[in-house]
């Protein structure tokens, strides 16, 4: 029972243990007795429940109510038989908590107040006690765990994505601001994915030590880097990320958006799985990411706005890029579009189901 | 004299016969005295000279002046001894001249009061006659070809990404409203760019036959396409654009921001030029080209905030990339962020005629 003693909770080791879940067996390139399939951002606006359950509360408040967050994470479960939950909750919650001064304004996304603009700033970022700072999450987790069927996703931000943000204010088209400090001061830069490291980690390890079963890393902007800049500056810090999380055993997700360069190198840094977007075909991403690491992905979500015809097609593309092996998971390339019908994510769980280890060729 | 007769300028003709350009040589994979090097959005408001003379105008006003849109384009020319010069335009012009109800906000870019919804709306793109429509540009390229000495780039915007525009009514993050037309209604998309290919033509014929001696096509949002989407449903009104311009016997560059997995389905469509950004490193682009085919870019925008060495640096490791022979252009991956200083441009112009047929291993 030495992994119940570290974890804390018999739940997490009774379901973690379990190597028939399609979701964790396929994670860890094991066989499993169908394809899983999961959506990025499947709680979220496309869901009607969703909408009526948010109203007009900002996402932060409903992260640190647990029961709001635990059915948030719970709907789109039930409607859409998927594979795996994600937590809800939001990149910027370490940072938020940490009193860095950042809010989640509707349509725009996180804001920051004084944005990070130089050394001074570092001391702006102290670490983070789980059990202070965000006691809610393990609370949510704790409530998902005993509702769950399914195998719960605990997550963070990736240092580079999260530092964008603190650094750019809000979202931003180029990331001049990021990249100015990171060529111009790469000491601070260092210091501050160093910094942000830290925060994922000690956020991964409280949700997983609360129940969560695997993490993903959503390093969402990392591919505005060339992949020598990624390697130089950013590869460090998540690797640090990665080799800490190892501990818990859970499988390790990586993920970002137009990284068709950096495939290999987010393998690298320690990922048992990485998150391809739509703009690579699988096949293609299975070479460069090489043999030993499973993959993420990838229908363009905006293909589900599509009639289902187009839909099936393109899955069926997809299924035939990934293969017949184990080791892949099925999943959008991004997060689910608001304007998404519900019934055809539900349609398409329950055809990757039934064709999901019948590819064509 | 046919071709001259064909153009309906000798200057043209002399200019556009001259082999030994080092810009247009390298366009066609010929040996150059010198490795060529411009900058997308080189007269732009990193420039205070253009800043200066913009004042509070907007973009559409200054391309309908001519006097004011060639001064704009030889700018840079003088400041920073590029080997090209790009006519002062924008990729709206042809969509705005024929009423279909585009500005140009600052800050925002092009905004489309009625956005292109669906079938009904073709009728809001009628023939571009450039001669009554848009006099003013080929009279700006009339004054260019006049005063400067290094070839002048005349361009068009890609259909994929005007069509975007037309469509999501702005810039857009996900193009969900573009590629729900495209899944949804493809014989109307096919339309819309098979329209919007025939006002390219028209512009860039427009263009060229007032003096350009060379073209470029932005489709710079098409990289946000699975490649299979690419092929189906952009390449074939890309491919019109390229094979009708063909007559006009000058350099075709075509590119995009994020294509890395569309680089050689750009250079399928006809291009003697492919525009490669920063994320793709140019040796692993020339491979996924092929031979025949010329390289523009490609450093990322944002290192020319960087202190120089950071700039000399990447520098070199890109022309070591890019390799020793023909067939380069030395350009960045995307446009000239506002914030640049002017003397890292002129700088790093000196540098890779210096060092650029010299890459170190």
């Amino acid at each position: 029972m030495a992994l119940a003693e570290t974890t804390g909770t018999v739940a997490a080791v009774i379901t973690r243990s379990s190597t028939t879940d399609p979701f964790l067996a396929a994670c860890r390139s094991q066989p499993a007795r169908h394809r899983p399939v999961w959506f990025m951002r499947q709680a979220g606006r496309s869901l009607p429940e969703y909408r009526a359950l948010r109203g007009n509360g900002t996402i932060l408040d409903a992260v640190r109510r647990p029961e709001v967050a635990a059915e948030l994470t719970l709907q789109p479960v039930r409607r859409y038989g998927v594979d795996a939950a994600i937590l809800f909750s939001d990149i910027v919650v370490p940072v938020a908590a940490v009193g860095f001064g950042v809010d989640i304004q509707p349509g725009v996304g996180p804001v920051v107040e004084r944005p990070f603009a130089g050394r001074d700033d570092l001391r702006r970022l102290r670490a983070i006690e789980p059990d202070n700072d965000i006691p809610w999450v393990a609370e949510t987790v704790r409530i998902l765990v005993k509702e769950l069927k399914v195998p719960l996703i605990g997550f963070a931000g990736g240092p580079f994505t999260v530092a964008s943000y603190l650094i750019e204010g809000r979202h931003s088209q180029d990331y001049a601001r990021t990249k100015r400090l990171m060529y111009t001061d790469p000491a601070t830069f260092a210091d501050l994915l160093d910094r942000l490291a830290d925060l994922a980690i000690s956020s991964l390890r409280a949700q997983v030590r609360a129940g969560a079963q695997a993490v993903q890393l959503f390093d969402s902007w990392v591919g505005c880097l060339a992949p020598g800049d990624y390697r130089r500056y950013v590869l460090p810090a998540t690797a640090k990320v990665f080799a800490a999380v190892s501990d818990e055993n859970v499988p390790r997700i990586h993920f970002g958006v137009g990284t068709g360069e950096l495939l290999g190198l987010m393998a690298e840094a320690g990922a048992d799985v990485v998150g391809v977007d739509w703009r690579v075909p699988l096949d293609k991403a299975r070479r460069r990411i090489g043999p030993g690491c499973a993959l993420q992905g990838n229908m363009d979500p905006a293909v589900c706005l599509a009639p289902w015809e187009v839909v099936a097609q393109r899955a069926r593309t997809l299924l035939a890029a990934a293969g017949a092996g184990p080791g892949h998971i099925f999943n959008l390339g991004h997060g689910v579009l608001p304007d998404t019908h519900p019934d055809t994510l539900a349609r398409l769980v329950d055809f990757v189901h039934a064709e999901g280890d019948r590819p064509e060729p």
